[in-house]
């Protein structure tokens, strides 16, 4: 098993470093360096997995299509990514990126908007290139797939960001899975998914029909970096335990500790969350950590998790089935495990 | 003279109404309304002068071209531009926002950066619905102008974030000037003239023609804005005069100011800059303010201003000189008096 994990990242680091090599290209080499373009590589030359690349440029291959094709698809994806990422760490207040200071931590709130900002218009310059590699019609489509991708994602982040500002504390995990829907879903796997196919088959791909698979794949995602941000964090980092818990992000451990506490734990947790991020104190977020544990908040996200994936499995023989055998097929199929079982 | 004003005034207000028409079909319908769609209409719906979207519409005319053809690219400007001013506005954290307090002063730094993420993506929509309006050339054309109006404005972000957050007391009038090209006059004169003309021209003028003319023209009107903050402010709002003064904003008062202070009142200046802004007191404002009474730097700068103003004038010659005579022709040439005779 440990060894199909191995192909796993190895395969998306391959495409990740193709994907690099473009957005090289596209960095741009010229004043304002300091405060600007400087700071644009920072993010993505942290390490990253490669998935939404990787699921798009795969996709693409398993449809026949060139890797050239879909590649500045692929690194426009992976622009808007950590665009949202710098944008969504200033948000949430977060302090460590891929263990890492955030970039507004270390250059100020001010410039981290802005270089976020400026990274999303490198995006749209990336996929105006597209023009000779795929075409007209291409490049307008996938233009219309980006534009909604964006707009599902910041729809998501004013979800998440509403219920924490307004401290929200009588969540479902319907309404947990209809914000990460829209917040890391369409993103994270269904447009990477969606635009590899748009592009593999030339247009005639019917495009929905990656919806169900790639939104399972997604969501189970998605869970696994909550519970990860929680354990995995806590071997690796200690002091950095939990970062979620501070910043009082709904994860659907919150939702189901919040759903399963005494009326007087509630309270408990529902008067931590009231309090501003820099009053929060390690010992309240360690007891919030043990009250998650008390209830199997972790496990109980895992299993959810392990579901969704067992979903997407299902749902991949329907949207992959009919393609001929491929090492990138084999490589999409092999994801839905491997973002389960990775600790990383 | 006042009734000259008067006209520009309705004019730029009438063109404004159609483009709010057109913004409140872009505005959606649907949740999140409460952290996302029911914030993003607030700034556009403050009064602001038009002038982005009217020297747009006003171009296309005076090219004999149609309002209808033009008005989606004007209204993706004007939304382009709100978006700017709300990360702006958290970026310089400043208070007020056309007389009411700014987006995250009454939402949260967080909700208020999602909700111009989400108008960028909402202009992005806007311009790939010119397709039906102009066709695949000029939309695509449009899109090319609006990539370089938002880069440069990203270009010209930083240097004025970096400026104040390292504290560069060292600037010349030059530097201002570059500066102000790529963070002002690029997405608030230049590009409207310019997809004015591009799209009343169906393609056939020559879009750098207008450069000179609206570089002009727009470091002129960031000049005046900059004057206004402080005598403007000054007279109405009392308590709020020189929120800029506060901000430490690199204005070309503040650095004719620090190019003509003795050393002991350079220190005292660059010592009151030093300081985060919470700390920085009114009587140190009122200090920096009475400075530049003292050194001329508002009265010098309303006379770079009209110097600026008069190089526009004559360059509008060579610029609109060739078109025949209209409404829309004189419309451009009078508010170029008239941005640096307002006194709002």
């Amino acid at each position: 098993m440990q060894n199909s994990y191995t192909w796993v990242e190895n395969t998306l680091n391959d495409y990740m470093l193709m994907v690099r090599q473009v957005l090289d290209d596209y960095f741009p080499d010229k004043e304002p360096r300091r405060y600007l373009y400087d700071l644009v590589p920072a993010y993505p030359n942290r390490a990253g997995k490669g998935l939404r690349p990787g699921l798009c440029i795969a996709t693409c291959r398993a449809f026949g299509g060139s890797v050239r094709s879909v590649l500045r698809s692929a690194a426009a994806i992976e622009l808007y990514h950590n665009a949202f990422l710098i944008h969504d760490d200033v948000e949430d207040g977060s302090e460590f990126r891929r263990g890492l200071p955030t970039m507004h931590k270390e250059h100020g709130v001010g410039i981290a908007i802005n270089v976020g900002d400026a990274m999303n218009v490198l995006s749209v310059r990336t996929l105006m290139d597209n023009l000779d590699a795929i075409g007209p019609t291409l490049t307008w489509l996938v233009f219309a797939e980006i534009e909604h991708m964006v707009r599902e994602s910041v729809e998501g982040q004013a979800m998440e960001l509403g219920w924490v500002r307004d401290n929200v504390c009588t969540l479902s995990e319907a309404d947990y899975l209809r914000m990460i829907l829209k917040k890391t879903c369409w993103y994270t796997c269904m447009h990477p998914c969606r635009i590899g196919a748009l592009i593999g088959s030339g247009g005639s791909a019917d495009l929905d029909s990656f919806n169900r698979f790639s939104y399972y794949m997604g969501a189970a995602f998605q869970i696994q970096d909550d519970a990860l941000n929680l354990e995995g964090e806590h071997a690796r980092y200690g002091k950095e335990i939990g970062g979620d818990i501070f910043e009082g992000k709904r994860t659907l451990m919150l939702i189901h500790l919040l759903n399963s506490a005494t009326p007087r734990e509630h309270g408990r947790i529902r008067r931590f969350l009231t309090k501003p991020r820099e009053r929060r104190s390690m010992s309240e977020v360690s007891s919030v950590y043990d009250l998650m544990l008390k209830y199997d908040c972790i496990k109980s996200a895992r299993t959810t998790a392990r579901h969704l994936a067992g979903a997407a499995l299902r749902e991949f023989h329907l949207a992959y089935g009919k393609l001929p055998d491929s090492d990138d097929k084999r490589l999409i199929e092999s994801i839905v495990l491997y973002m389960i079982n990775r600790d990383i």
